[in-house]
Parts: C-alpha cells; structure tokens; sequence
C-alpha cells in the first residue's frame, strides 16, 4: 500500500520529494515554487500542471504521511477474520515504519510542530480519521482499567507512535527492532493483569 | 526550576522568545539576526552583545529545551531519600509540563525533525546526558522484562515523552492529564504482572 511512496518517477512524485527536502531545509515559508521546480528537475509550466499553488503542495505532502496508513486501517477494518487487537498491532507495525523510513513523515511532523499545517482543514482531517481508527481498534482490543482507559489510553499510545521520528534522530536503531518494542508496549499497556497471569 | 523559562524581562530572554517564534514560522535559514533584533525590540548591537551568531542563538534556544529538565533530574538523583521510581515519575511529570507549556519546546523539536540541531554537538550532548537519567532511573525501577526491557524500554518511554508536543497538535485536552496519563503509562510499562497483582 505504500508503494506510490517510495516509487520513482513520475513528475508529481518527483514534485514531493524536492518539496519535503526544502521545506526541511529552508522552511514553508522560504520556499518557493521556483526553487522546488528548479530541484526537481521541471519546468515551472510542468510543476502548475500538477499543482496550482505551493499550498496544494504542502496539502499534497502532509497527507502522503497519513493516507498509506489511512488505507491501511480501512483495509484492516474490512478484514472480518481478525480481532481488533491483531488490527491494532499490524497499523501500529505499518505506521512506525512508515514514520520511520519517509523522508516526507519528518518534513510534514516538522510542519505540524510549527503549525503551519494545523491551518488546513484537510491533512487535519485525515488525520482525525486514522485516529478514529486507532481509537476503534484500541477501546475494542480493551476497554481500558484503573487510571488509563479511553481517551487517555489512546493518547499515550498516539504519542508513543508518532514520538518515533525523535528516535530516528537521536539513537542507532532498526526499525524492525522499533516496529517490534513499540508493538510490545502497546500490547503491555492494554492488557490487564489477570489476563497477562494466564498465559 | 524552570522559572528562566517563563521570566520576562531581560534582553538575551527576549531575543530567545522572539527568535523561537520566527525559527517556527518562517524557518531557521529564512530568520537573519536583524529579523530577530527588530522582532526582540532590541538594537542588532545589543543583540551581539549577547549572542555572536545566528547559530548561537539556535544553541541557546535547543538548550532551554532540555536544561531545565536536566537539571531537574540531577536534583532527583541526587535526592536519597527517593527509590528510583519515584524520580522517573517526578522527572516524567516535570519534562511533559515543560514540553506542553514552552513554545520554545515545539521549536526546538520541529529544528530537531528537520536536523538542524542534530548538526550541534552542544545540544544533542545534553539531549544525551538527560536520556542518561531517564535510563539509570528506568532501569533502577524495573530491569523490565518479557519482550520489552532495556534500551526498548528506555526508547519507547522516550518516545512516548517527546510525542507529546504532537498530541498539543491535534488534541484539547489539559496539560495535568496528559502528565497523569503518561505517568501512569509509564508505570504500567513498568510493573511486573506479579508486582501489580498484590497491589
């Protein structure tokens, strides 16, 4: 499902990736349409065939951080052979490695951090609905006990997952061994004593 | 302890607040010294007084970030009377509250996603002397156990701590329960089965 992520070549893929690249570098605000033309290799005429303005850009950048793992959910939700629970692990294993490896996830966490995509209504958007997700799969998996439950429970778990882009700059680390701790502190935050005692 | 963080008055802080406000909206290569003077309401002279260079001011504002903190857990450590548990959750609550309340906070951490304090050694070394403490304390707590322990555990706590300047991003929920949430969080990570069951 990730694939349009890491594929070559079109124009518009090419676009994405000299636009993350910038606004990493230099910032939104000092980039212009002319330099992410000028870096991906494209006329000007070319870039506006694709997009009308640099907003549409950053638009189009937030949301490949959030879309793949969105489908990903969607399609996780559809599969009526699993528990919410083996729903829960496999987005969790596909959105730490999806943070973990874009370029574009630490570009559009660096927009988010500054705000500027808070501002718009549709990356935002997609994002609360991968959390609605996330809430499903987490209050069906448990529904939470003593003083972390809910929202609360949801949250922690958000932080855990999105706080991996700080990792990936501070420590040397694999993602399989990221992928793997993060599944085993979710599973260790929702599963109850007794129910652990069991096994 | 954090009280430089929030004092009004003096000149180099008011050159620190001004220059976190434009790194974040306009991006750190984008903001010159005289950007920064004109928006600290300060002479460019005064502000060379303080501050030699751009990339000075950078290190400064990426310090204030993280020494508080540090010196917070220097302080715990060096409390005998508390068990190591009880510094984590102390420095857990203190490092969350500095995070949610500083706006230097999400413009120290939106410079680091797009590395450009990981090129700073100053910084990135107390980064590295306070996740010291938060291991000596983690793992004073609890050596951790089954399929999370050690440096996992240790990075899936760090994770779950920094993530929350994202969880400011999308949610409205009040500073107090996010630290009450990811304390207990991290003391469910924690605690053995065994441990918990008697409580």
């Amino acid at each position: 499902m990730a694939a349009d992520l890491s594929s070559g070549g079109g124009g518009r893929e090419r676009i994405l990736r000299a636009a993350s690249r910038l606004f990493l570098s230099q910032g939104y605000a000092a980039t212009s349409t002319r330099d992410i033309a000028l870096a991906a290799g494209i006329r000007q005429p070319s870039l506006y065939h694709h997009f009308a303005t640099k907003a549409d850009i950053l638009h189009a950048v937030a949301l490949a951080t959030v879309e793949p793992s969105l489908r990903k959910a969607e399609e996780l939700a559809a599969d009526e052979k699993l528990q919410p629970f083996d729903r829960l692990m496999a987005l969790v294993d596909f959105d730490v490695r999806l943070l973990w490896e874009s370029d574009r996830s630490s570009s559009a966490f660096a927009l988010v951090a500054q705000g500027t995509v808070v501002e718009m209504d549709g990356p935002i958007d997609r994002f609360s609905e991968l959390q609605w997700f996330y809430r499903s799969f987490i209050i069906g998996s448990s529904p939470g006990w003593g003083d972390l439950s809910g929202d609360g429970l949801v949250g922690v778990i958000f932080s855990m997952i999105e706080g991996v882009v700080f990792r990936r700059a501070y420590e040397e680390v694999d993602v399989d061994e990221v992928a793997q701790q993060t599944m085993a502190a979710v599973a260790r935050l929702l599963t109850q004593p007794e129910t652990r005692m069991k096994r």
